[in-house]
């Protein structure tokens, strides 16, 4: 550590909720959080006392900010992988490090090495070469239709994902013109989704989350039930050791996701992240060590803490935005209405769609906890009028 | 509220360690968090985005502070209560008020209206007039010695509080040169201390936390039982009841601590507080809403939240400084041998004996639970060696 007596300091690269969430436990283990924020608007902008404004895409910015940091992470995959390099070489460790993140940033590349290491995953092929739409017919009469076009990168809350029921020349086209790598999927028939959170650290320790179910709705996860109900016990371990050996054999060095479909075939990987995860919010008061301190711990190569669950059952749901930007006002009558439930929200704009914060429920009956998460959501999102059908579902980060 | 797509904004004087883990609270709130610091080191300023430098003694500074506030509230009772009924008059309303802040800056006050409720307290006379020396004396030969004499105000952790075996006629002289207000109490036998946290809300809801056990060494609070262990429901329920009606009866809104004796009479009240409390840092973890957030809810008059305990035991433990201020390498030893243990610092310069952080630790069996805080708080000040006798106990806030 640079000086000990004020302790670390911890750079984090992009200003989103994620950063937020992070300056709470960081307020907790007397980390100092340096935010790298586009804006001084951006929701840990408006938390925390050191935000440098800048672009995280920018190398100029990147090392400006790095510099003092006892080690840089991220809020998101965005940031190039030579961009922290550049930043390693000139002294200051980034966890996870470009080699590892990689595999969070390109589909492509994360499937390619995932299958080599024998990780069980969807099946899929590059589309690129003289004729891609032969590629994709050719996968779609392989593995049946529909199959799913992905962007190998930049894509998140199924932004960057079609689902073709036949080539469609004319959408494959349009995407390949405007420089995008695709890459083709099989759509894959699942029961549920399933997450696996994990934590190394550079020593190489690590610790799992309870397995949780993720619902989604149009690609935005809308709630997570934690633990999974009724997932099997052999299973859920499965699922902790896949993650753990995923961490272990990419070197992440912090939090890691994997996205899973649990289905006939038993679980395949579906995308990884390596940061605080949307799938892992529940872990703030429904856990004994939050996903935030656990990844400021994991970077910081810390003892990890407990990933023990504070209740039976620990469900979150995501709150978006509705019409009314008046959420605050919304949130009175949620509180009053449940005085165990919790308020997350992200200081952002409210558009409607938009994930603006989150809420979380605990307890020993899911049916019962499920419902006070859903209802505090959606009275957040549509007041007492409940949804209006002129509102678009579509989400954005 | 002002702004209602932003939030509100709660302004709070004092930039010490409650302001600090009051932010933690305000982020998941979407609570814009204000802080009127002394310095830019204050451990609130730290890890806040909203700081203004200033005097909260100068009315200058608290009305230019409040100026945009919802409301505003404070970290500690220096603020001047002539300040205070200004800033209200101005506009901004102040939780608590002036009248209500009175009782938890002036002792002789809080005892005069105390009694006058009926509420158990110590015998106590004023040291005033002609004679000052003639009450202590009457006052010792009237309860039997030793008596504690008392600052009536700006004491705190034990300064301002001197127990007298007899006439101090030297000690008493001094103290009224230096222009302080004294008052007698006598000297309390009791069984141990107990502390009652409640909130009430403008609205006038209320909500107590459950009775906690407070352990003192040389003035300072060391750790906080929670619950009191083997304490009687009736007398537990009787607290709460006592520390409710007080809240309502002197109209505080925000957090009110009561601290108690118990002894073979009963329950006597000993100080108040009306501002988070050390006592209650242990529901940070170890309750369904942290003392923290409970303020904030109470002071934007918005519902309270849940009091319920996360375990059936919590013992909070606070890290006083020790002789090296490399706390942050001590805390990686902490976590490694207790990975279920919480460290909370509060980013101040580590000085022997100073309140620096606190540790808190969960679990079914008070001895293991209470072990392990005290085992990581030890370890935290002295490191591998223990105590060293050349450290002074001396604390300071």
């Amino acid at each position: 550590m640079r000086n000990p007596a004020q302790g670390p300091v911890v750079g984090m690269a992009g200003g989103g909720q994620l950063a937020r969430m992070t300056q709470q436990a960081a307020i907790g283990l007397g980390v100092n959080l340096r935010v790298l924020a586009g804006s001084p608007d951006d929701s840990a902008a408006k938390v925390c006392a050191d935000v440098r404004i800048g672009d995280d895409r920018s190398l100029d910015d990147l090392s400006a900010f790095a510099k003092g940091c006892d080690v840089v992470t991220f809020d998101h995959e965005h940031v190039p992988g030579g961009h922290i390099e550049a930043v390693e070489a000139a002294g200051t460790p980034c966890r996870p490090g470009a080699a590892a993140l990689l595999h969070a940033q390109d589909k492509l590349v994360m499937r390619d090495r995932l299958s080599a290491l024998g990780a069980p995953c969807p099946r899929y092929a590059e589309v690129g070469g003289d004729d891609p739409l032969a590629i994709i017919e050719g996968f779609g009469r392989e593995t049946g239709w529909p199959v799913v076009l992905k962007a190998t990168r930049g894509g998140y809350d199924g932004k960057g994902v079609w689902v073709l029921d036949g080539p469609d020349e004319g959408l494959v086209r349009e995407l390949l013109a405007q420089g995008l790598s695709l890459m083709v999927e099989e759509h894959v028939p699942f029961r549920r989704e399933l997450a696996a959170l994990v934590a190394r650290s550079p020593h190489g320790q690590g610790a799992a989350y309870p397995i949780v179910e993720t619902v989604q709705e149009n690609g935005i996860c809308v709630e997570v039930l934690a633990p999974a109900p009724g997932l099997d016990e052999e299973i859920a371990a499965e699922a902790q050791r896949l993650a753990l050996e995923i961490a272990e054999r990419l070197g992440v060095t912090g939090l890691l996701a994997v996205e899973l479909f649990e289905g006939d075939r038993g679980l395949l990987v579906n995308e990884l992240a390596m940061r605080p995860h949307n799938s892992g919010h529940w872990t703030i008061e429904g856990s004994r060590t939050s996903q935030f301190e656990q990844h400021l711990r994991a970077v910081l190569d810390l003892p990890l803490g407990e990933t023990r669950p504070t209740a039976p059952y620990v469900v979150m749901a995501n709150v978006l935005g509705g019409d009314d930007p008046d959420v605050h006002s919304r949130y009175l009558h949620v509180m009053a209405h449940d005085p165990g439930i919790k308020v997350n929200l992200y200081g952002k704009e409210v558009r409607p769609g938009r994930k603006i914060g989150h809420v979380t429920a605990l307890g020993d009956d899911l049916a019962d906890v499920r419902e006070r998460a859903r209802h505090a959501a959606d009275y957040l999102r549509w007041g007492p009028g409940g949804p209006r059908k002129e509102t678009t579902l579509k989400g954005d980060a």
